[in-house]
């Protein structure tokens, strides 16, 4: 399935390594570079960027590539990276995978006439890494919620793809679960499975755990006052996410922005996600 | 959440008359006329059309309004209630629920100015009709295999709105159940509810009950001899469906069109489904 | 698994059949008698009683035995097989497996000093046979019920082997389903999956579908126009049953004794349950 | 549902204090002894022990009652409530509930002729304890493995109470579920779930995650090699436990022993567990 047969992965955390791990399990040959601090490099080499350079066909660079603009984004090595005109024309005429594409393009001049692929704008990146942010959630809900899940009254608000990936596996555990969606469509989808559909701007109910996954304020104070009373709520929607935090201290509610759950709770996972979703790239685009 | 206090419901089978029962226990007024030989009115009243039109502020027609391009589709009645000016002039003003809107509006020239909506074209429609299509076709395989569904190996083709559900019903059951879609995004919901993800025009595995959904040739004999040779196959896609069955006959498979399931399974069901998606467009429409 | 290599089959149906097609399919030599009318023989031979007795090692009778108390089973054949003397004496020294064992050893002086093996009253024959019977219900149900089992208020009383199973495949199906029992182990084991779990005797709610499994009369007509006023009621048990049927029938209550469940809907599963069966006795006796 | 409107609860943890919590919003009165250091009293109030016991009809003691073998097991206070003479006389014709029942009647001369009743040694709560502790398993999984529970290869030895309850949780997240048991009616039981079967003693596969309910060594170093060189292994078993844990550690498995799960982390069902179970006691006993 995978046309390229040497891959070079620079930079990230344990991720990149178990993404590289699982590209070298597939028989592929894989250099590592900006792993020197890694406790376990999994069997695989970190070498320098050069050779790394000279020895693969392809690279795979971190999301997000960079976190001070300047350098490679290398949370397990103490070098720097440095992303200049010198680290682009190392890899010229290779195709690199990464993040925020766009971003990077936008950003850095050199970058504009790299064969750069974005990963992580894929749609099914997206969906499989709602089943690692899912279990972070429920991992976080098991250690901070006294009770136990099972048997417990959930709220899901938004039926995307966490939505519904979330609110299957609480259902999983026993939970009685009601979801909230702005479309009849949605609406029938989640009847359909046996579960309470309600609409995500006109919530009722008492609930034990209430799980956010709609970018917009869905729980300001009045709604908390509403239906969260006695609720242990996890806001799982990015920045600046669904919930009055304040209100929420305001009426003594425990209210969690469980911002940093993805690439925490599950790197073994995310790093294949990472690989599946490269090697899509590699056979939509033939690679 | 129904503006509406009275309906007139005319023509259809038994899932019009559920529907009329349904609205009736809400607290609706509710009169039915073309239901003269239904062996069980539940309570209600079947009047002449003109009586019905008195009393109703609105009207609900069959799926499909007419069989035969001149009367009504009253399989209830052996009486005609001809589709024609006086007929449309009863319900000027008050709104006209029916299916294939548009099919009416250019057929019939009376219809141009009605308010006329479309109960059929909605999305939560469908995917609430997903519902007894599914039970329909798992009654079907129950009927036909002679193994039992749980425990089998199962192939759904297609990952719209029957594909879901009916693959989450086939687990529930305790069958093996792959999935085929097209979009990377589908097949990796499919792998998250912890299915098999199959390409739809790369099939692979030995199955022993199959079930189509995709409307276009997915089971040509080539692929019916690769993967469905021990198989059930049910194809549940509209005319002319997904199966080449005279490839079928010459391979001994046993290949069912089951065109008729809904509708016949669960009246009831698709009673209250035609009544919701009414009352949706009523609170839309602010009727 | 198996240290016996040929195998006769002596009368019963269909389920005799797949039993022998799934022993022919592990690689055994099986002789068939007893199916002249069969329409499909799947490969196999129907051959003389005589014959049969030469070649194999082991021989299987159906369940029940026999209906005239004369002859065997035989409904798949208009020629009588005697159980005499000169019939127990070909399988000397064979071991011959059989349900109702005790029944054959008393109605027959000839078999007291036979190797006989009963497969009907092993634990995990019932248990599987509960599969069967579990499909066989919901069959029944989705044909007898005008609204879809997805959605249904269900009640199940009584939690053993089929109570366990079918609330299980009906959760799975999308119902809201309440589960019986008289034990508190038993109804905390219901609670821990999300269902409502309920004291037998002492019913209580509103159901669309109720499936009786106790063999005593949970369903008096006091408890029946407590819960079941507009239920259909499918009674699992059997003979004399659970449900007061009359009782039923003055309440208008509609109330199936599916005593013919098992045996019809699933043959393929149930033969192979009882070669299962079959070969886990070989396996403890080591024959 | 209770005939007794007043109870005090001597020492134990948050648990204690939930059981209390919850039996006083059931319009109970209940007083508190020993919860002196507790960070919240929930409301209610912490009393000396004479005065408790004046007020009160029953009593409630923690499991275990005591670790010292002298004074009552009150980790949230500082002072001693010590089980004497005089402490046993003011409960006088009180029945008193508590666990590990014989214990403290053989340990203590003064309880013999005590009205003393066993909430610990009740089937229902041992079953219902198997759901917080299965979900305790499964935190500790999210947080040990650096996959996802979904999707993964898992193991569950044992078919008990927790194997009950923890392989239908792990197949609800979306696990690819292994159950072992030794008796053929439970392997068919986990069968009709749609799992796969294993006989405990003869263990097979490659799994991610190994779950062991079964107080025996099933994982000796031979079996850890055999399906565990991947694994993360959970041993659920009381003292010793299931698994060569020295052994685990020459083949660089990791093995947790669990010991501590239930207790931590769920208090609040667990109290709700105390009480269902103290009520239980007071129904058949008719207190």
């Amino acid at each position: 399935m995978c046309f390229i047969n040497s891959f070079g992965i620079i930079g990230g955390d344990k991720r990149q390594l178990y993404c590289a791990k699982s590209i070298a399990d597939d028989g592929c040959s894989v250099f590592l570079s900006g792993f020197d601090k890694a406790e376990n490099l999994m069997g695989l080499h970190n070498v320098d960027t050069e050779i790394l350079a000279q020895r693969c066909e392809a690279l795979i660079l971190p999301l997000p590539v960079t976190t001070d603009g300047i350098n490679i984004n290398t949370p397990l090595s103490d070098k720097k990276i440095r992303i200049d005109e010198d680290f682009v024309r190392l890899f010229d005429n290779k195709p690199i995978f990464c993040g925020m594409k766009n971003k990077l393009k936008s950003g850095y001049e050199l970058f504009r006439d790299v064969q750069l692929y974005d990963y992580g704008e894929r749609d099914e990146f997206a969906v499989e890494n709602a089943v690692p942010t899912s279990e972070g959630a429920i991992e976080l809900a098991m250690h901070e919620y006294d009770g136990t899940v099972n048997g417990s009254r959930c709220l899901v608000t938004g039926y995307g793809r966490i939505g519904r990936v979330l609110s299957d596996m609480l259902t999983g555990l026993g939970a009685k679960v009601s979801v909230s969606a702005r479309k009849q469509k949605d609406l029938a989808f989640i009847r359909a499975k046996g579960m309470q559909a309600l609409p995500t701007y006109n919530l009722s109910g008492n609930y034990d755990l209430i799980f956010n996954t709609v970018p917009s304020l869905v729980f300001d104070a009045h709604t908390l006052a509403k239906v969260a009373t006695s609720a242990l709520v996890i806001d799982l929607a990015s920045l600046p996410g669904g919930v009055d935090f304040d209100g929420a201290e305001r009426l003594s509610i425990k209210a969690i922005h469980a911002l940093s759950i993805p690439g925490k709770s599950a790197p073994k996972a995310e790093g294949i996600i990472i690989k599946n979703a490269v090697y899509n790239i590699i056979e939509e685009e033939a690679l």
